[in-house]
């Protein structure tokens, strides 16, 4: 049995090597790290880049994020090192992340640092390549599809939408040390309809009373998305005023999203039809009654 | 030849094929509306949901930013339709983009709408999933890398950087009828470290006029990333006050940033460094020295 899955694992790879030839795509090279992003869990949003360092990697240092699902395309002799970040719970440090980076392409192994979501986005992947430049080590960054845009989608929550919000406001939950965000939080409630809050369960009580006291109604829709995009997917309609509570029950990792562009799940759940027969609501605005009105 | 190529392009979809069985994804339905992002540009950043659907697609309807090379994933004797709306040009309108969605779908075709970027960012992908709730067409929508992430990834600015920004604001350019968005500038300019423009070469200028009028210094750091993640790719590093001078003269699509992380390109942009063999500057924000001062 376990030739066989050996052999069907040669053969995801080499499907891997045949797309990545015919898009002439650059490959994962000895000595090299590539920081890369899988998306917010769906194995079906990591990319092509992504999905073939996974195949090409000696060694791939993981977050806790990660879909293991994608794992599996790893070559057999693949060294997978669990480097993930938790909060509250015991993790490798980030130094002694990019220490193990920078150890491992020197030795001449490819190097694959795959993170959930975008490198980039609250993620440290800066953080990480800037430890490769003082190293002096060749890197390629690979972003990701982030969980504030595509996380949401999953829950039928645009990030934008023209009846709603021509800005979008990304907000990481978790400040220096821990704390929440030291921001001007009278401007953040007046110049963003539509605010996403990543990794904020413990601080969205204290970030919703800030924008409630700028005067963002309590009655505001807001919404929590649990596991976004896996099968363990769950979502939270509620309000601004009410968001805390529900925000330190939800499961992990959740991301957060304040505005009206909330309504329009109940038009866009295309997850929620496809799965449950879910009726979706064409008018999830109620603007053909608006219109009518005007 | 020709037939070399058609057989090359079965093994190609052959290979997705495989990949799709072996991670357990969905496949695109008759009947079934796709509306997928394929990302900024770069095909390696299409993810696997969006090449296995330009793969089994009876009919691809096609947007201004997407990447032609993806096309050659399609069936021999799949249709494109160029449904791109491009600024400034004649291009359809957004209703017979979606009623020819809803037409190609209910003869039972696989319908692909392939757009750049992510399809819910400013990219109107719920205006055109509700036009598909009306007519009660099955939807599925596939996120992908927006280029206010990935695109300037690939200049080597980092959407978030822990010394930069706990917080980022992305602003369509472009409002309604082709305007300057209406929106609290004040509060945008305190709001938000980091201001991410799509399309906006055009009021690029009234916009920095704002924010600089609201307090932000004209000195900051800003640039201009056309094409970004292809082979065309240019970024012009620029101040605020000069911002909106280049941003009119810039080739499209163009994505812009405005912010201190646009500094960071100094020490992350991984790609001159790999093309032109760029020096890092593994101390971009002159960190290092700033602690030795205090």
């Amino acid at each position: 049995m376990q030739s066989d899955i050996l052999a069907l694992g040669a053969d995801n790879r080499a499907a891997l090597r045949r797309l990545t030839e015919a898009l002439d795509l650059p490959r994962l090279q000895p000595g090299w790290v590539w920081l890369a992003g899988a998306g917010p869990g769906d194995p079906g949003l990591a990319s092509l880049h992504t999905l073939a360092a996974i195949a090409e990697a000696d060694v791939i240092l993981t977050d806790a994020l990660l879909n293991p699902k994608l794992l599996e395309l790893r070559r057999p002799d693949a060294k997978v090192v669990d480097a993930g970040k938790r909060g509250g719970r015991p993790s490798p440090r980030q130094e002694a992340i990019s220490r193990q980076l920078v150890h491992y392409a020197r030795r001449g192994l490819r190097v694959l640092r795959l993170k959930g979501g975008d490198p980039l986005v609250f993620g440290r992947g800066g953080e990480e390549a800037l430890a490769l430049v003082r190293a002096g080590i060749p890197f390629r960054i690979v972003p990701g599809v982030t969980a504030g845009i595509g996380g949401l989608a999953y829950a039928g929550i645009p990030a934008t939408h023209r009846d709603t919000n021509q800005a979008l406001t990304f907000i990481t939950g978790s400040g220096a040390n821990g704390r929440a965000p030291e921001l001007d939080w009278q401007a953040i409630a007046k110049g963003s309809p539509t605010i996403v809050l990543y990794m904020a369960r413990k601080h969205a009580g204290v970030i919703a009373a800030k924008l409630m006291a700028a005067g963002r109604a309590g009655s505001e829709p807001a919404a929590i998305v649990s596991n976004a995009s896996l099968e363990s997917q769950t979502t939270r309609v509620t309000t601004l005023d009410r968001l805390g509570e529900l925000a330190a029950e939800a499961d992990a990792p959740a991301i957060i999203v304040i505005g009206e562009n909330v309504r329009l799940a109940q038009g866009l759940d295309w997850l929620g039809a496809a799965l449950f027969g879910k009726k979706l609501d064409p008018d999830p605005l109620g603007r053909d009654g608006l219109n009518e009105a005007v």
